[in-house]
């Protein structure tokens, strides 16, 4: 999927969601623990109500491995109920990679070639020769760790190097890679008081802002800060939207949680 | 395992040698390619030929990933046959993971509890709240990625700080988090120079140490400056070892290449 794509799903939809698939068995309604694949059973459902509301689906990696050969099966699963029965979804391996070139190579191929997702979310520590490999993949994107949710951001991303602070030199820097179009930035909503200074740095690229929700990010505030011509932001929610209901009822709550931030990126599109 | 078990093995052995398990399918001798389940195949000949001759086997991640359901298996496989076959040998899943904490702590389990290796390898850059649910685990190890082998390191690592390199600042930063005993660092063998200062810092640490063999570092200058009063270094090398041959004898091909590490290995420990 290219970003114009993306964009063009963003002004249809009248959404710039992404719902992120943390699969947790201790979190998930009782009743789906009987499924063959309780993890599947749950996004499938999950999906199945919330697919008109939202423009992308974002599995953590984590949450799959935890549960080993099951675990990564049902990521396998849910990967290619999206590509085959939503194929205008975008779609984000939050994984968090980065290693040598060879070895991001093999990463690259796991979730670009293997799982076939459309993004990838990388770390930024290793430099150049641990990213561009994953830049190679045509209209595949690549979403670099810049400045994320968490306390520990404030460890070193805000630390000043040469002057200006580490993110903003990953911003920079990243800028003059081989295929940087096919970058895009992982941006916490926490921290909503950066985003003008970082439209200075990359004023088009699409950011994927975590945050919104249960770490207590302010959706109006980002997009006044953060939005671009063509939109260029995905905000985020997983436990907020996934875990509205642990009953029955619990796809219907999650589509419910969709629409309220929906609605209110409807009024933020106009 | 605890750090004392590996320095004794270390001295039993005569070794600090550990060898990465980095498993291409393009690579590996082709008559393996028949085998039901040719990676396993791969890593159990390796294993059975060198593990007199080592202290650690690091499987890295990225090439079980690139393989699906049927690499995970394959990892599965390998970390299960090590823990039957050989519990004294220290397990590192290289995987340089890093999430926010709730995240983390799902790594944690997938590669501690899950999978049952001894360590982990995580990355810095989302700081003490991404790493701390790692060094929860008692008897477990987590490797911080300091300085790393690779051009790119260049990038963030050795860029100044508030008055200090970015990579020191990490190493500095990570002494003062809950549990820190259980970290241990990367750092590169193509930067020995660095070694002396790193000592200053994390005089006890144990450092895994990549880039010896393919990438060009230098086994004798890194035990000059890296080497602590417990040996505290465990030297990685991977294709230098497991590539050597792709016919009918890799096995003894990376026999004698583990062989040829180990004796220069034990002139030094003397």
């Amino acid at each position: 999927m290219t970003t114009q794509q993306l964009t063009e799903q963003i002004k249809k939809k009248k959404s710039f969601l992404c719902i992120g698939l943390d699969v947790d068995l201790n979190k998930i309604p009782k009743h789906l623990l009987k499924d063959e694949d309780p993890i599947f059973a749950f996004n499938k459902a999950i999906i199945d109500a919330t697919h008109n509301l939202c423009v992308a689906y974002k599995p953590n990696t984590a949450f799959y491995e935890a549960y080993g050969l099951k675990g990564w099966k049902a990521l396998e699963k849910t990967i290619s109920y999206l590509n085959k029965n939503h194929p205008e979804i975008f779609t984000i391996a939050d994984a968090k990679r980065g290693d040598i070139g060879n070895t991001s190579t093999m990463y690259a191929k796991a979730f670009f070639e293997d799982l076939a997702f459309d993004s990838v979310t990388v770390a930024p520590y290793m430099g150049k020769d641990s990213v561009e490999p994953f830049l190679a993949f045509k209209n595949k994107h690549t979403i670099m760790l810049a400045l994320t949710s968490n306390q520990g951001a404030f460890d070193f991303q805000t630390k000043t190097v040469d002057g200006k602070e580490l993110y903003k030199q990953v911003l920079e820097t990243s800028k003059s890679w081989v295929n940087s179009k096919n970058l895009m930035y992982v941006v916490g909503a926490t921290k909503a008081e950066y985003f003008a200074d970082i439209r200075q740095i990359i004023p088009d690229s699409f950011l994927l802002v975590p945050g919104v929700g249960a770490q207590g990010g302010n959706l109006q505030d980002v997009c006044k800060y953060g939005m671009s011509s063509n939109v260029g932001l995905l905000i985020n929610s997983s436990r907020g939207i996934i875990y509205a209901s642990n009953e029955i009822d619990f796809a219907q709550a999650a589509a419910l949680k969709a629409s309220e931030l929906q609605k209110q990126m409807e009024v933020i599109l106009e």
